[in-house]
């Protein structure tokens, strides 16, 4: 089998596994660092490998505008072109779609579409997007769905989930069809905050089959209570034997929680966004460099960290990098911070391992969140 | 002695030797990166080694003006700031005082400017630019000088050329005052395009008495005929036992013609802001990574190239980078363009020794060149 839980938390729903693709055995919980057009900003694939990433993100949408599917594939797949020989997961570009190109209509086919980059008409099929992501020869394929927003009527978030479920049964018919026996197909569920639709899609996901589940449509600019009751009520239900991926996730708090109730894999820009202006997560806390404190600060970022940036770099000088415009306050930062996201994730891994989970999310949450308001949620 | 010539070129007037800095020993011909704000854009410590840099620039009048020269000093130094152990050199920051500043007053005392960055007024006299350079503890000290810009009547040449000698004087006074014992101080020749004037001013330099001998005012503007007539002019007057630095070139031409001359040293921002933009250097000449013809080029950007550019990555991956804005294009393309000019050098060195350099720089030359008119000028 291509996964398998290692071991399951007794203090909590936390779960060690190991999710086999062909390119190699990835440890989860993950903590994937997206990397949108072929390249997670600002990092080389040996920065990531520096930063013990294990597997990242490419994006169906922008891949498939630029550079476009067919150099990809001449170039011999996605791996190859972007010289990353570590797994993949594509986006399937629908959340894209809908909240980056100019014009869209949905229709039962598929979503018509302009190019947010030279407004070129486009129309995304199940079965398109299945085929694109072939072309890429990722190792993990998302099936195609819309991603409603927050807030949404009952109905609408209704209809869009039906939908959903009705595309990801094209795309698991074009995957089939296509047989490259190579990759994974994860199906994705919707249904807005809405429970019950929730687990509707979930339900309809399951009936399909897929080799992994995931849950689109939070991270949004929901609350976080809403998010926390969709995940709670969810997760129990989902296949145990299936990887769980919770997308666009997160936060050091959010990976601590939701890894807690039995996520396996999570994907968010935080740590290259946050690192392009100038936001840094610590063991201590988080840093923000453009603080004039830190002028004249010859520590290291983080004391206890072992990345580069932090082995050999001073926050004096990270504050003189980034004040002055330099590129190389923009790599040093987001190497940092995708360094902090693997590592706290290899932490997470570590403490279900030693069944102290509990305890070393707290200490690890509480030196984190110095002078800042404890999170409750959890 | 700190400078010792190892072979001379029976051919022409290029000749091999070897520079001892307090960080380290550099071979000559030798090309400098430039580094203005303790950085050199793009490219991290570690990828200027893999380029094979040996030495790098920093600029006075930047590092002054931001972080300061206090904030270097408390942090042990520009080398131990930037986390650079090999030789620096650091511009005067004249140059910049001249072309940046908002609003300059000249006086025998020195140069009363506003700060590009902040409109902030300050006063940088030649005892002043010694002691900023003392406080970043830099390997290689310039003099203070004015660099007399182009075209330029004789008057004003033969005026900024007496004053450039006098502020070198107290360069020297200061100089020897601080007394650290571990820097070397460079004069710098100036006087325009006026042979007489140049070599009045490098008289009054080899009077006063410096560890190396630079030519500045040129790579200014001017038509290459003239510059390469100062230069035929003075290389043969400049002390033999000396290092002879030749600021601000240049391109692969001039490397070879220049080095030819009898120039040990260079900088230039060529390969790094080109490599912002798109252009590159290659042994089969220039490539403008925008142009569509790369699209769907998968060979590497030079065949012949060890960098980790070209090791790893496509001109079809460098074009798509490079179109869609991310920040690894800048990075890639710098990092090629440095190991170019660093490997241009060592192929010089080697001709050198190996008493071929006319033969080597045809053929280098002549690859380089291919489908471009071809230079006659030496």
């Amino acid at each position: 089998m291509y996964f398998k839980v290692k071991k399951k938390s007794r203090e909590n729903s936390a779960r060690l596994g190991e999710l086999k693709t062909p390119h190699g055995v990835i440890e989860t919980p993950v903590f994937m660092p997206v990397g949108t057009q072929g390249t997670v900003k600002g990092l080389s694939p040996e920065d990531l490998k520096d930063a013990g990433a294990g597997i990242i993100l490419g994006n169906a949408y922008h891949l498939y505008l630029r550079p476009g599917v067919e150099v990809i594939r001449e170039a011999g797949g996605l791996h190859k072109f972007m010289s990353w020989d570590r797994p993949i997961l594509t986006d399937n570009g629908g959340y894209q779609v809908f909240s980056l190109s100019d014009i869209r209509k949905i229709k039962e086919e598929g979503v018509e579409f302009k190019s947010h980059i030279d407004g070129s008409k486009h129309l995304f099929t199940p079965e398109k997007v299945i085929d694109i992501q072939d072309g890429l020869g990722v190792d993990i394929v998302m099936c195609f769905d819309e991603c409603a927003p927050y807030p949404c009527e009952r109905e609408y978030a209704e209809e869009s989930m039906k939908l959903s479920l009705r595309w990801g049964d094209r795309c698991k018919e074009q995957f089939v069809k296509n047989n490259n026996g190579k990759q994974l197909l994860f199906g994705i569920t919707q249904g807005g905050m809405y429970g019950d639709l929730r687990e509707a899609s979930l339900r309809g996901n399951i009936k399909t089959g897929f080799d992994g589940y995931a849950i689109g449509g939070l991270s949004v600019g929901e609350p976080r209570e809403a998010a926390k009751e969709v995940l709670s009520n969810l997760l129990p239900l989902m296949p145990a034997d299936k990887p769980r991926y919770l997308m666009g996730v997160g936060t050091p708090e959010e990976l601590w929680n939701y890894a807690g109730l039995g996520v396996d894999m999570f994907d968010c820009v935080i740590p290259t966004r946050n690192g392009r202006n100038g936001q840094l997560f610590t063991s201590g806390g988080k840093v923000n460099i453009k603080s004039a404190r830190y002028k004249n600060d010859f520590t290291p970022l983080d004391p206890t960290c072992d990345c580069y940036t932090c082995k050999n770099f001073s926050r004096a000088y990270l504050a003189h990098l980034f004040r002055a415009g330099e590129l190389l306050a923009l790599r040093l930062n987001s190497l940092h911070n995708v360094y902090f996201m693997v590592k706290l994730m290899f932490i997470i891994r570590k403490s279900i391992l030693e069944s102290n989970y509990l305890k070393t999310k707290e200490k690890f949450l509480g030196n984190y969140r110095k002078g800042e308001k404890k999170d409750d949620l959890f």
